[in-house]
């Protein structure tokens, strides 16, 4: 069944069944994200998972829910009452989101319920989310479909002499006209606007933010991609946006050039490419995510990139990870992950290489993992691109 | 003197003056605004101002940062021993970002420190945030420049059967080849990308944000501003884009029309010019911010608007609001405000009026509170603006 509310119900269950193992009696959620997986919608307000009975929901704006339990409220202080008049039971283990709501905020829920005890639900719900439905995995489907379109429309908007700024700008139009929302979700302190697109040495530039490559920006207020170098033939373009054309977000990289950027980035971006599939062969339910972390570190050393390998001055830690309505899901791939591949689980891939004077190699793809190993979503042309 | 560099120092001195206010010991900043607020960079990791002392940086990656005192640590576990080592005084009542700092994290640092008491950075900074200095003025003088320059622009790429998104993305291409950075930095649970447009009856649809107007958005997922509407002669288009060319956003807004909208969305747009004309003779250091909300909405009754103004089936409560790191700072323009002008202060007013089938009329400028009165920052055309 691949329809929104079935999916809505199966997110709904899997929460109920986190919340029933930690004992807890349920989980009050308010940020976007969480509103959105648990009903379809973004509206102003908060859900009451309870473990056994429906989802109540309190709305303080006009909305077009259609559930069983609606109510308009001012203020959280009205919840408690409401679910007394539901006869809900006494909420005594409440799971709030402090991995994302402001201290203020949970510190009011906490004067508001009262409870014995509470528990993270960012963390509760972002294990939820881990396990793709059919219906979510058919959006990834619409995302990773448009993501490939606008790749192949690339190297037609690009015109000689350009900055790597004007090229990312000119993608973004592209994205934007394929039907992406724009808004790039990410989890945690990161920020990027769409997308990165790196040149030259501006692949080498660190960033404060936790994606695995960097650059300078065009501002020091927001210090990630395109810095205004110009795109010359020497040089690679490694284009990195966010597949958003759904809610559930594709993450997929190529790299394209006007000229020869090189043997050394050619041999990289080629070893890049056989990581993946490696990736595709070993990867299956059971298989450690840290385990492709250590692979793919190796067979970067072993080729003599390993000072190349996810960056140059800083290096990524991790070389994949899950993604969905936020950029930055676990599972993750690095070192220390204790994750296992399981199914229903998608995630992005994305061994790269650095050069200085020259910019980034590699690929990323976005993957689910099924039953038996995993399936590409992002299937596009791999080779670098050459711009005619 | 407009330099960078000077305006930091008195944000910091600022930001001391608070704290002694407060009888704080000092404030431990983590959040990217606040970040750049100080130091004029983002960086990963934090900042302690003490309310006597130098601020120390501590880092958790590299920077360009240059500062007397910079530490590289791995955790902000090892902030205490770095600052009894510089001699710093014991923290006992420490200044956290409540406001906007996950409770985990703000849990986190409590244990940390384990101050005696604790205050709220967030309320602190944007008090401090709310008078901008000369440098930071300029910056909105910059934002406000190129701005205008895009709106000037705007009818050039505007085609006969666009769709609503279609301009938009046309719109967003302008303002990004012309400086924008892109990010839209809201405070609170508030989404948007980059703007919004709105025409016919998407004008009157609410959104669950606060933001003055809303619109239906393409996807469920981002409920907010185009909703693919096609524009046409009989409809108001009313363009409303953060102006962030720097990271101090101007907010404006103007409507354009490829047609006739009509003798009321005209007239009604004509009584927001008056307005603006009104706040501009009006407005002084003293004045309260209520006021504006109260004459505001009188004007709009008087003339038999009552019911458009603001917003159909939803209105917002305020007028207008301080803009500049984030789009929604203080002071705000509401009935219940507390909030009085003062020189220095930078916000955004914007009488809108709503009509079902028609779409949106009325302006948004961006003002500076002098001292003796306040100065228009978007300086452009104020009619209703044919498309030929």
């Amino acid at each position: 069944m691949k329809d929104c509310k079935t999916s809505i119900n199966q997110h709904r269950l899997r929460v109920k069944k986190l919340l029933k193992e930690k004992n807890a009696d349920g989980c009050l959620i308010y940020s976007s994200v969480n509103k959105y997986y648990l009903s379809g919608l973004i509206f102003k307000g908060f859900i009451y998972i309870h473990k056994y009975r429906d989802p109540v929901f309190f709305v303080q704006r006009e909305t077009s829910l259609e559930e069983t339990h609606v109510f308009q409220i001012k203020k959280p202080e009205e919840i408690p009452a409401i679910l007394e008049s539901l006869n809900y039971p006494d909420i005594n283990f409440l799971f709030m989101e402090k991995g994302q709501m402001p201290y203020n905020d949970c510190v009011r829920l906490k004067n508001i319920f009262k409870p014995e005890k509470t528990g993270d639900a960012t963390e509760l719900l972002r294990i939820a989310r881990m396990i793709k439905t059919e219906w979510e995995i058919e959006q990834f489907r619409i995302s990773a479909a448009k993501h490939a379109e606008v790749y192949d429309m690339i190297p037609s908007v690009f015109h000689k002499g350009m900055r790597d700024i004007d090229f990312q700008i000119e993608i973004e139009r592209l994205m934007r006209q394929n039907g992406s929302i724009g808004l790039f979700r990410t989890h945690g302190d990161m920020e990027i606007f769409m997308g990165s697109l790196l040149t030259g040495n501006n692949a080498s530039t660190p960033s404060p933010y936790n994606f695995a490559l960097g650059g300078a920006g065009i501002h020091n207020s927001l210090p990630i991609g395109s810095n205004g170098e110009i795109i010359d033939s020497t040089k690679t373009v490694m284009v990195d946006f966010a597949g958003n054309f759904t809610a559930y977000m594709t993450d997929m990289t190529r790299v394209y050039t006007t000229g020869e950027p090189g043997d050394e980035a050619g041999k990289a971006h080629k070893l890049s490419v056989e990581m993946h599939k490696r990736l595709m062969s070993e990867v299956k339910p059971g298989v450690s995510c840290s385990s492709v972390w250590r692979w793919s570190k190796k067979m970067a050393e072993e080729a003599g990139f390993g000072e190349n390998f996810m960056g140059r001055k800083f290096k990524a830690k991790f070389v994949g990870h899950g993604t969905g309505l936020e950029i930055n899901e676990p599972p993750i791939l690095m070192e220390r992950s204790g994750d296992v591949f399981q199914p229903g689980m998608v995630f992005a891939y994305e061994p790269k290489f650095v050069f200085d004077g020259v910019g980034a190699a590699g690929i990323e793809n976005t993957y689910i993992v099924t039953e038996s190993g995993v399936e590409k979503l992002t299937v596009f042309e791999e080779d670098i691109i050459k711009i005619p």
